[in-house]
């Protein structure tokens, strides 16, 4: 027979960036804060799992689809920013250096983890670039070989099916980062998009 | 108006060891996971706020008061674990090293916590120790200086209420452990405590 705290636990350490050790800690906690965060957590999360949901329009996630990036008619949605993942829209969100449309892939293209093109619902772009004549696609993917076949990808694509503006973002040195610290590769791409002082 | 994922990072985010960048991480992951992970966890979360309660004996806690250690007739309760924390009680049982009852303190005696000697819960232990028949309890607080200071002062306690044998763990090399890399403390204390080979 398995306790409650074993399986409370056992969940717990699913969540990643929890261990068996934090979640044992976890599970204290929260039983010493019964009212003011267990209880109320079970209930965010049973309402979360039932109302957040994919937007159809640019697959962020959202209590409502279209998501409130998609349905804000103050931000210049001709604009269209692609990012890999949820957590790449909220960092650029948090940083409030964008205030165009969005289109999350999901994900990179990896034969590994078998995600093919259909996966990155290019289809759902291509209609949204022809419909909201949209004017520039700046591609935001990591700059890891995935994010980079990606990014190659989806250029190749687009100039197929729309006549867009596609831009990536720059590389160089990261703002107050140190030469000495760099790697090879940044440091050849810092040189080669070199600007006039 | 706060959209619902951002509640749900929120409550998230006050686990201990998840800070707010985890928190994010795990919110896409339990949504990612909605009926095998995000459910249950809610489920479980609130099912242990209800019937997780402190075992009246020994302070542990259960499904059920008396916990399942202190309702075990195989175990030895004749001989009473005296241990800071449940987490401790925990490690004890984790290890598998002892068989006998528990008293679990809930902390140590601290001013600057608020944590008087009534918070102990001594008195219940006395009444255990007497009733029970208990031979010997063994104090395992921790070697910090509130452990410490815990330790003498239910020793002098228990001496003025009963006449029950009291011992403490050991101090010495831990197993495993290299004596360039010790403190002069626990290399004092092994040397003191050495025993013939």
């Amino acid at each position: 027979m398995t306790s409650q705290i074993d399986k409370l636990i056992y969940l717990l350490a699913k969540i990643p960036g929890v261990g068996p050790r934090s979640a044992r800690r976890a599970a204290l906690h929260l039983l010493n804060y019964r009212e003011q965060l267990m209880v109320p957590l079970a209930e965010e999360l049973k309402k979360s799992a039932l109302i957040i949901q994919n937007c159809q329009i640019c697959n962020n996630i959202d209590d409502q689809s279209p998501c409130l990036i998609c349905s804000d008619t103050k931000r210049n949605q001709r604009t269209i920013c692609i990012v890999e993942t949820i957590s790449d829209l909220w960092a650029i969100e948090r940083a409030g250096i964008f205030s165009g449309g969005y289109h999350v892939l999901g994900g990179t293209l990896s034969a590994l983890h078998g995600r093919s093109p259909e996966t990155l619902n290019l289809n759902i772009l291509v209609s949204r670039i022809k419909t909201d004549q949209v004017e520039e696609i700046i591609i935001a993917t990591n700059a890891t070989m995935d994010g980079q076949t990606t990014a190659f990808y989806i250029t190749e694509f687009l100039s197929a099916e729309t006549s867009v503006r596609i831009t990536r973002l720059a590389y160089g040195i990261p703002v107050g980062g140190e030469l000495d610290y760099l790697d090879d590769s940044t440091l050849e791409a810092a040189l080669i998009s070199r600007k006039p002082f």
